[in-house]
């Protein structure tokens, strides 16, 4: 097992490296993985989402437990939306509600595929050799916009907002995710905590399947969809997904500007 | 009113720029849109999709007359999905049916909206000065994939193919989309003929509106909808969507080597 990650240095650089210790041994970038010879310590650099897509392709109802509880068939074909590229942030950066929405929002703790290779109609082993890894995704979600217009579900919108992608912090490639579980605590209290062998389709088999509806690039994520316990994060509150062998995702939902103005007015009146 | 173009020259280059007569005064780019003082011949140069989108938002039920014909109210906010960046293509360029569909492809014209400045909470006004120009768009869905899962309508599938998304010939800054027309014609014969003064959300509207979801970037199209007359197109058929004033968007569905190979093991049984 290899661990990459991207990150920022105080000069606002970004680089690419596999980490040993505390060190980032600096490649060219995830789809050219020669090694520059730099050798930087982690230190003095600012983790940023190990990749970054140009699309990410989040799936729905990939799991036999969720598809139980949702008494829905599993699919014969991955079910997706794509969310945009824009919604992407690394772990530690603040997940913002966004502007006009006051609604729920809900947390997806989930594993990411990290495409390495350009693939289209890729067979299985195709599909295989094109993963450069695997990472953790929390596929953020404005739930009370999903139905909120009866005649069209809205998955795109209630998922694709700026910050509602968070993906990090690392990628791990040669990752055995067959044997590795997804925790999910909200503000420290375990909320999702499902094993990744009860996925519908495996991570080949999606990049084999997705591969056939539209071209993958390198750096595109493919969020492999969540199981049982997701939930609601209150404003302020702190969501960690982990796997065991990648690490922990961390991100806190932002106390909006607009509710800090609220607070503050309140007080001010008080 | 000032006609853009991206072209490619012999060498692989591609260039943007203003068109004037027969020659494109060469521009840095989209966004930055100072003229390197390059004048080309555009005999030399072949024409690709006008912009390079990171996204393409596409909009459903956006004008009047079709959301009467679909009895669906029309919407108080766009309702989208997303195409990604490997679905565009230019005019001219062959729309290729997906390698395991053998179903009903059906084209949509469309007016499109060039963001030319990144925005995010756009008021009217700030939406109305992002827009860089319009385009024309041909948002191509493999119709039978749509409701293939009656638990899932799968949007960003059926509409997300390589080659699914036709741009072009122009972007027109300056145009007054108030008084034009969207005309399609399958093989010469008029199929779609509706006026863009019909639509729901202005330009504007569907600009400020979507950047309170996502940040549009410069480059990112906006697929405004289309209205009455969609249809299917045959293999080997030829789509040309037009507006007065931006051109002639034209693109043929290829003959797939699948189909071409079955033809020609018929021949060659005959």
């Amino acid at each position: 097992m290899t661990t990459w990650m991207r990150l920022m240095s105080n000069d606002g650089r970004i680089v690419f490296g596999r980490v040993e210790n505390s060190y980032l041994h600096e490649y060219e970038s995830l789809h050219a993985p020669v090694p520059t010879g730099a050798v930087l310590s982690l230190r003095t650099l600012t983790p940023v989402a190990p990749c970054a897509p140009g699309k990410v392709v989040a799936l729905w109802n990939n799991f036999h437990a969720l598809a139980a509880k949702l008494e829905k068939p599993v699919p014969e074909h991955p079910l997706f939306l794509l969310k945009p590229a824009e919604s992407v942030i690394g772990s530690q950066q603040p997940i913002r509600r966004p502007a006009h929405y006051a609604g729920k929002i809900v947390f997806e703790g989930e594993l990411g595929i990290v495409i390495g290779k350009r693939c289209s109609n890729a067979s299985l082993d195709e599909a295989e050799a094109a993963i450069f890894g695997y990472t953790i995704v929390n596929d953020v979600t404005a739930a009370g916009l999903l139905n909120e217009n009866p005649h069209f579900p809205q998955w795109c919108r209630a998922k694709g907002f700026d910050t509602f992608c968070c993906i990090g912090p690392a990628i791990v490639s040669g990752f055995d995710w067959r044997s590795a579980r997804v925790v999910t605590k909200l503000d420290g209290v375990e909320r999702q905590n499902y094993p990744l062998d009860d996925m519908v389709f495996t991570p080949a088999q999606q990049v084999s399947l997705i591969s056939r509806d539209m071209t993958l690039e390198p750096g595109d994520v493919i969020a492999c969809g969540t199981s049982l316990g997701v939930g609601s994060i209150g404003d302020g509150a702190t969501v960690e997904v982990s796997i065991d062998g990648i690490g922990a995702l961390v991100n806190t939902l932002a106390v909006s500007s607009g509710e800090a103005e609220a607070a503050a007015a309140v007080e001010g009146a008080a």
